[in-house]
């Protein structure tokens, strides 16, 4: 899918803004920008989480350790076009090899600056060019760019990933959980609210459990998806405003990956309500927005309550088949037995909108969870079964 | 994938042998058997293990409900071409209506009369056409063809499954973990060693965790996934034997179901081994194994160990991504590190064998686990986004 955007892109240069550089290592086939490096006013309080997956890559690893012993970033630098995953003891180094390099250009010091890779799995970085593209990065800072920020982090994104809000703003970049060898998703959100470290990091938290962790393309799960959390610290906390504006820039850039899925040409969202456990309405949504018969469904234009109830009913969760509604954009599928009448409508739904929306009442309790994801159709296996490593 | 099979399919006709007779219930476009019901020479004590689904069918809600009550059968029914399943209560009814008649028919206790089903999701069973096929079944028994025992319960299976040892033996349908809304894996083991209940069903909860529950084609949880094992009881209890045959006919019939996965042109054998718990060698076997990204490569004739490794990480277990090394049929691409070498003659190996041997040795202990799955490709996306309800 691709989108049109005329929003405000670029921040003010203001004094106390984030400032951005960017340099070419040559990792990228089309040569266009792939090193990044953003530069904080000052050491902010900074929460950052990382991918579970235990294949890591050798820049999450070194993160990962700086941020167990610090909880302030200066700046942080991105390298797109190569993942360092799968770069054996050598990858860690070379990360450390970055960081000490800002730190070098920028008089920083190197226990301040994160490393974050995407690309391709399991070639060694080009170390010197890279290098060498973080100097060029370094002297040509400016107030930084969304669109650009996001561009200069793509891999084999379709379209640039901002979101801007009154006082909270962020660039990411992802689309699929995997791309072909290529890994996957990262984001950077900024906030000018004041917030000390274990309230900016238990909000992060949850807004990841919301956002990034409620998106699934091909449920697999990467190397490199990484999210930092950033308070700028201008102003006064107000935990709501923070909260709420944090809220909406974290799934704007979450919604925004999955319409970029590979292959997709439609988002799916599918809600779970009436559960008596949050965790459960959330394990259910889950299994129906990944499941693969679902998606393809989706994709074929099938309004298939059958393999939404089999997907709904495939958790460790019982839900009770003779209670539970399932409803495509409104119209009632089923109702504790089939629905037939309803199936000609919602054909003709999925036949018009670009947004599925899959709505599942358990009719149990209240607790509900939202997930999105997106349809899976030929172009998906083109692209990851014809691409050779 | 098509095979040829010259075994020999029917089980000699002996006193204390099952019999079975098959009907038409106009149930299948083709046309085509789509009732069988198979006679135990008396009450035979049957272990029965069903899907985790808890959008279950209405035969499955019925004939578990009879396991509870009785650990013997004298005979069970199975149709195709329509899964019972998202009926409503109505389904349970028409379970227990097809169970009395066979009951009716054969002089039977109705409570010792297992019912199956397997197909289309949300059709009501039409109801008296089933049960006068059951007749017509009832008055044709013969001896056990395992052949056409599984030609009658099939629905798009493209061969028929089954497999003898000298004194067990067994017939299954199933080629994906869910069809085009049509459900989906049934199987049916009869051995003719003696066994008590409890033996014989911990001996089968045993068996399916090694079968039917280590092989996957798309990750689907079927509604109808049955598993009955039978004591024919004539033969003294050798335990070792037992487990020896009925080993080898349970993986032979779940080996049967991959190999006819939908649109699948290679069988993939992933075998983790090095690992310190069953537990882990068995969830990252399964993760690998259930990868798309994986499933992809292979249907790509791609040897992608960063997609190996990738999901071999993700599960909540760690792996250790400088010790683990990965083999494709006997090729090591990764050792702690890439070892570009093995690449072309790993792809050499993919372009030419039907069956594709991943092995992950995770080298930290000395617990192994094999999981069976299939390679996706076009035909998948086609036979599960073109078929409409």
């Amino acid at each position: 899918m691709q989108r049109e955007d005329t929003e405000r892109t670029e921040v003010d240069r203001n004094s106390g803004k984030p400032l951005m550089g960017v340099g070419k290592a040559g990792l990228k086939d089309s040569g266009k920008p792939d090193l990044l490096i953003v530069v904080l006013p000052y050491p902010c309080t900074c929460s950052m989480l990382f991918t579970q997956n235990h294949f890591k890559a050798g820049s999450v690893i070194y993160t990962q350790s700086l941020a167990k012993r610090s909880k302030k970033l200066s700046a942080f630098v991105v390298n797109s076009g190569n993942a360092n995953c799968g770069t054996g003891r050598e990858g860690v180094e070379h990360a450390k090899m970055m960081a000490q390099e800002v730190a070098k250009h920028l008089d920083l010091d190197h226990q301040e600056v994160a490393v974050f890779s995407t690309g391709i799995i399991g070639e060694p970085l080009p170390i010197e060019r890279v290098l060498s593209a973080i100097g060029e990065a370094a002297k040509s800072l400016r107030s930084l760019d969304l669109r650009e920020a996001s561009e200069a982090i793509s891999t084999t994104d379709s379209f640039p990933k901002y979101s801007i809000r009154e006082k909270t703003f962020g660039f990411a970049k992802g689309a699929g959980m995997i791309h072909p060898s290529m890994a996957t998703m990262l984001s950077f959100v900024f906030t000018e609210y004041e917030s000390d470290y274990d309230t900016l990091h238990s909000l992060h938290r949850e807004l990841v459990e919301e956002s990034f962790n409620s998106i699934s393309v091909d449920g697999c799960q990467s190397t490199n998806d990484s999210s930092l959390f950033v308070s700028l610290a201008k102003e006064e906390t107000q935990k709501e405003r923070l909260r709420d504006e944090a809220r909406e820039v974290f799934l704007e850039l979450a919604k925004k990956i999955v319409e970029d899925g590979e292959g997709a040409t439609k988002l799916i969202k599918v809600i779970v309500k009436g559960a008596a456990l949050k965790m459960k309405a959330r394990k259910v949504a889950q299994s129906v927005a990944t499941s693969l018969l679902v998606k393809t469904a989706v994709y074929g234009r099938d309004p298939n309550w059958g393999r939404i109830l089999a997907a709904a009913g495939s958790t460790e969760f019982p839900i009770d088949p003779f209670s539970a509604k399932v409803y495509m954009g409104g119209h009632l599928l089923y109702d504790g037995k089939p629905n037939p009448k309803a199936l000609a409508p919602a054909q003709d739904y999925l036949e018009k909108v670009k947004e599925v929306e899959i709505l599942i009442d358990l009719q149990e309790g209240k607790e509900s969870w939202t997930y999105y994801s997106s349809d899976i159709g030929y172009e998906y296996i083109r692209i990851n079964a014809e691409y050779h490593t």
